[in-house]
């Protein structure tokens, strides 16, 4: 359940990827000490907040973390902050042109150093998740058929994506230090997650191959039948029909199979082959629409479950929030109060892993310099008195 | 540069998450092996293809595999699965209700087995990324203000994310077993990863606090400041101000300063700080769109470089693929031709990773059976002549 137990990792990042990588490797098992500028980095007041002020981004974002605040600017500082690095052997950070934090000079300290870069782009210039989008084309091909401009995503997926491929990284060059005794410099760039990730799902073939955009389908999921419906109490489902056998239960269940027998030669398609679907998906959405919006979501969900329908409700954001289970939970987080948390999705031996709290600014300060570095209480007053952590 | 060199894998999955996964660990120096029924699985066809019929999506979540192809259905070929399931001793699958699949079953061959169980939910019923992302309410909140219907995300952001978490929870469990000598049992299901995904974000906080649905808004960055703009030729940006510093150079560059110096105190906001930028938004974006309407994009691009504003273009896909550099190459793929292709985005001392091309189904068959399970080759082809591997 703890596999990372005894690993130490310092991280110096903000936003949202580097931050949720390290509370992923937190939730594993890992000690995470998040080290932050004095009254917190450009992402400390990050929407959403609460009423209080406190940001429910930042504290959903940096739980079962230490927190650590430092005055960066000072060599003191600075200072403090390479030697819990060379302490802990492992580092992740998002910062820019900070020369002092250069895997040379960390490593300089300790030889066997992992050290996880992360980048807007691999230039070394800034990026974020919506300008990558942008450039990648997903915008351009998001959102309803009749709409040309672009629609961006409000899942910064990118974000999420890139937190991953660090955790993935971190722990591929911890596999090969055990092996090797060998540190690791590793860089990752944001733009080329979403690069990768558009061309490893065949995309970028595509449009070379087409020579044009793909048009926008709306709703529909691409290359197969896939698209949402009304039901008559204004619910709405998506249904999505990939395999034979999830097309066959979904003519079952609506009726429609002497329908859509009828269809295919009329139409000269062959609609147990998913291609065939897409290309008529808006004839078949139209005949099965008034199954739906004549039938409650109640009866829809019912019927659909029992003929083993693959579909999925669209629920507000409020109606998930309320009935935390599973992966979801609670915590008493500081600031806000009772507020829905997510444990780590990954199950160890069919089990969730427990939940965790945010760290106050600097809360871990003393701690940390007393235990990692074996200051003296003396010391660490003094550094407090000079302004040079909080 | 191969930090995962020597480890072997075998995979018995289909479409996006845990074949990228697979592909990942490849790309960081594994062997990956993955098996499919012969004549290929449910995502062997999927869109989009090339005018051949071979799929562009398969071959480009599969690159550097080796392809092993069995009759899942025989006793035979089961056992030869297990038997490369005990050799590897790294197992991830997608597979619902194979009880010979099982862990208990595999692991009774091999005790330090890791196994990695990816599921639609975490009940074990079948859920894809488009149903997932309904049920935490993403679509929900995206899309034009004045769309009431909820709008799907084209990108299978929920699947990618699924990915890079099985690849952690594989290599957290590895260095465990590094530790320990102790395998793993981990489940992970879809649903889980896009959940607790929305929670990271502080989404469902947020939702719980505020008792209703957030209002959707548009192409706006939530909390803060940035949105799309078109230029004088019909280009479009995406123009992001998440820090004091990037609003600075925006106004800056635009010849706005006195403009919003002066609206400050009209509408009694503080622009220095992101959420009073967030909510005079539609303000500010009237008040800067002349500037870039008023230019082409050559000197739109010119201008904001040089004062540093953070932005990037909307591309279509057709011209990302054009001029693959970086972490995107150009493979020669059979079956396809030369196409678009990325390498891993994660370099190691600065650099990017190899390229490779997908297996064709089975083409590995006979030296894996050779190479891992010893077989002779009279063996290997009494196992063809009986339809037990192709």
């Amino acid at each position: 359940m703890n596999p990372l137990a005894g690993l130490r990792v310092i991280e110096c990042a903000s936003f949202v990827a580097a931050p949720s990588a390290c509370m992923t490797l937190a939730q594993l098992g890992a000690e995470v000490i998040r080290v932050d500028p004095i009254g917190g980095a450009a992402d400390y007041r990050r929407w959403p907040v609460a009423p209080t002020g406190t940001s429910l981004y930042w504290t959903a974002l940096n739980r079962g973390k230490r927190s650590v605040a430092v005055n960066m600017r000072s060599d003191e500082g600075r200072e403090l902050v390479a030697a819990l690095v060379a302490e802990a052997g492992i580092f992740v950070d998002n910062a820019v042109g900070r020369r002092w934090l250069s895997y040379e000079n960390l490593s300089a300290r300790r030889a066997d150093l992992i050290h996880l870069h992360l980048q807007g782009r691999a230039d070394g210039t800034p990026a974020v998740d919506y300008t990558v989008n942008a450039e990648v084309g997903v915008p351009t091909i998001t959102g309803r058929e009749y709409d040309a401009a672009p629609v961006n995503h409000v899942l910064p997926a990118w974000d999420l994506l890139t937190g991953m491929t660090v955790t993935t990284g971190v722990l591929a060059a911890l596999h090969e230090r055990a092996k090797t005794g060998k540190g690791a410099y590793i860089e990752l760039a944001l733009a080329d997650v979403a690069a990768a990730g558009v061309a490893n799902l065949g995309w970028l073939g595509e449009a070379q191959l087409r020579g044009a955009e793909r048009p926008k389908h709306g709703n529909h999921v691409y290359g197969s039948f896939g698209i949402d419906f009304e039901t008559s109490d204004g619910q709405r489902v998506m249904v999505v029909a990939l395999t034979e056998g999830q097309w066959h239960a979904l003519r079952k269940v609506t009726g429609t199979e002497e329908v859509f027998s009828a269809l295919e030669p009329a139409l000269d398609v062959d609609l147990n082959q998913e291609a065939d679907r897409y290309r008529v998906r808006e004839t078949i959405a139209a005949i099965l629409r008034p199954w739906f919006a004549a039938r409650p979501l109640a009866e829809v969900s019912k019927d659909l479950d029992s003929a083993r329908v693959l579909w999925g409700r669209y629920r507000g954001m409020p109606e998930v929030a309320a009935s935390p289970s599973g992966v979801l939970s609670t915590v008493d987080q500081p600031g806000i109060g009772e507020v829905p948390s997510a444990r780590s999705p990954l199950r160890w031996d069919g089990t969730y892993g427990g939940t965790a709290t945010a760290p106050s600014l600097g809360e871990d300060t003393d701690h940390v310099l007393a235990s990692v570095l074996g200051l003296p209480a003396a010391e660490i007053t003094r550094l407090h008195d000079g302004g040079v952590v909080a």
